[in-house]
């Protein structure tokens, strides 16, 4: 009997089985003759298609499709503030921005500032705190290096003199019933939380009702939130929409084991906030796919798949495919040890982080270039 | 056994015993007292109030506690656009347009542009309409005489950068097994319906928002929208703010007799757009309290309160108390025969709309003084 996990936008648990969510969510996988026609258009390859973590999509072929025919497509994806943001917070995000930059897309962000405070009991998570994170959360996404010029970003309680009315024209369309099996709910949910997908579902239309035409959408996400769009894309094809493809994600598994980088436990995940200390102290006590002892490692050698370290550079910090074949060679021969494997991803990660901190300095002032309100 | 009735905001069906819903609504009625404490402050009576056509209330003796001690109060009300305003719809816009006369009341109107859209299945009426009828709403209260300095009217789906923010806070205090039961909604629901109780609760307390401090409310409304409130004083109270005073009116009898007069059969209502000819043709064809011929009527007399010319009269177009009693004297006692009676009702409902009409003439530039958006 396969072990049992579960994957919801509100809860992540098990050792998550991709191949057996491909065929529970009704998805596609991203196969070699897709990944193949990416590569041509874009004109050069993405890591994260080639290493399958973005795994799965719904109507990418289509999409391409369009885009031959030269009608382009823009990115919508998102993220609801709940707290700092850490790495694994940036997977669809650093998608969208090499999307927008090989495929000259222009791209909507939302951030659900109501989301959490809807659906957490936790009463330190107001609304004014996820308002102050969620402009927290815009600073580190347009610091990936997005487009001003191609890109908005937006809190749905301060877009929603926009997104109010198209959310009540998709909410027209999904019943209790529909949401209580998709998420979950029990009558006991409140009413902000069972309505919420509505928004979720506008930013996937959005350019199609500003421009008065059909514009193709692509959502890059993490494969917990297709349900929003299991729900959604019937409703928005109903309005005459076209229905959004879509891009699926696996999740940056967390340094301590574990199928997600939780951020109940601080010390599962790297926050960009982290300095250079804090990373030093949670890359060490990292999980590793190392033998017990370092006689054992150099012996029989460790997996890397099983290895946090090895993920890390896989999904984030090695794009480089040759390069991150020796890491992974030198943790399967016994030839690294996890002391020194750890403290060259501690480096990385606080080069990379150094680094977004110099760009969210240069662009604190200049975020309203990004931001849209109404 | 007393007669079976309904009363909610969707449905309206049977003989209305408004006693029964005191009860039923936990509501209380305004009695002898309370209604000479508002002559008092009011400075002169109001004749919806003395003919119990307001007949109910919430927290009003403490309303006017407040506004004795010096803390004035605001006044929210509205109508959910669905077709073009009849008589009916009036009764609660002149309570406003009295209690901001006498009160010095500043008015917020809410015009719920999505509310018939999600609960209606007539697939005629689209936001667009609904939008349309909603601006024809706002001209015909503006036209009632309020004063635009101190009025504002929003329309939801263009004041929801507005409302959005505050009903998500609203929301998390109500519960789908809450909505379920006080609307007779089912899992088949949609969740936009589901979620709008939680816009039409914003209004009762914006104002405490806006200013950063507690200001008490009164809401005059038709007897079925309680139930908004029943739910949503509740929410609003846990948010930190007062609970809503309110005032309940009963419903304008239809001309052909029937609870409400409802905008399913056109000849039940007189619509603010009809023309002489078509007011002269409605009330001739309206149900009278007389006899079945002038001879019985003679003799016998009729019953005003059976007299939907009679009620007329007492709801809108005779505010003369003693000119009211001749009028129904005259019917009791027979020397008015219905022909007599009806043609005098329709030249006062004629008079009243030619001046509407103009009211309306002047105002439609002018609408912008009353509207908000954000």
């Amino acid at each position: 009997m396969p072990e049992e996990f579960k994957v919801t936008p509100y809860d992540v648990e098990g050792k998550v089985d991709y191949q057996r969510l491909v065929d529970k969510f009704g998805i596609s996988p991203i196969d070699v003759k897709l990944k193949e026609r990416i590569r041509r258009l874009a004109g050069e390859d993405n890591y994260m298609i080639s290493r399958q973590i973005f795994f799965a999509q719904r109507d990418l072929n289509w999409l391409l499709d369009e885009y031959e025919k030269g009608n382009k497509f823009y990115i919508y994806t998102g993220i609801a503030p709940s707290g700092n943001m850490t790495l694994a917070h940036l997977v669809p995000f650093l998608m969208a921005k090499w999307l927008q930059d090989k495929f000259g897309a222009e791209a909507y962000i939302e951030i659900p500032d109501e989301e959490k405070y809807l659906n957490k009991r936790d009463p330190k998570l107001t609304l004014e705190r996820t308002h102050e994170l969620a402009y927290d959360d815009a600073l580190n996404i347009a610091a990936l290096g997005l487009d001003p010029k191609k890109t908005k970003i937006f809190l749905d309680t301060e877009y929603a003199g926009v997104l109010y009315k198209q959310a009540v024209r998709v909410s027209k369309h999904i019943t209790f019933s529909i949401i209580k099996d998709a998420f979950g709910y029990s009558n006991e949910t409140n009413i902000g939380a069972i309505f919420y997908t509505s928004l979720q579902a506008v930013p996937a239309f959005l350019k199609s009702v500003e421009e008065g035409r059909n514009v193709p959408c692509l959502i890059p996400l993490g494969v917990d939130q297709d349900v929003h769009f299991r729900v959604a894309r019937n409703a928005i094809e109903k309005l005459g929409y076209y229905k959004p493809a879509i891009m699926h994600s696996k999740f940056l598994p967390s340094l301590k084991g574990g199928p997600k980088m939780s951020t109940s436990d601080p010390d599962n995940a790297i926050y960009l906030s982290d300095d250079e200390e804090t990373v030093v102290k949670k890359v060490n006590k990292a999980i590793t796919g190392q033998q017990s002892t370092a006689e054992l490692q150099k012996k029989y050698g460790g997996d890397p798949e099983k290895c946090s370290v090895c993920q890390y550079y896989r999904y984030i910090f090695e794009p480089d495919d040759s390069k991150l074949e020796k890491i992974f060679e030198a943790e399967r021969s016994g030839t690294m040890l996890a002391g020194e494997h750890k403290k060259d991803l501690a480096q990385r990660i606080n080069r990379f982080l150094a680094e977004h901190r110099a760009r969210r300095e240069k662009l604190k002032d200049r975020l309203d270039e990004y931001m849209v309100k109404g």
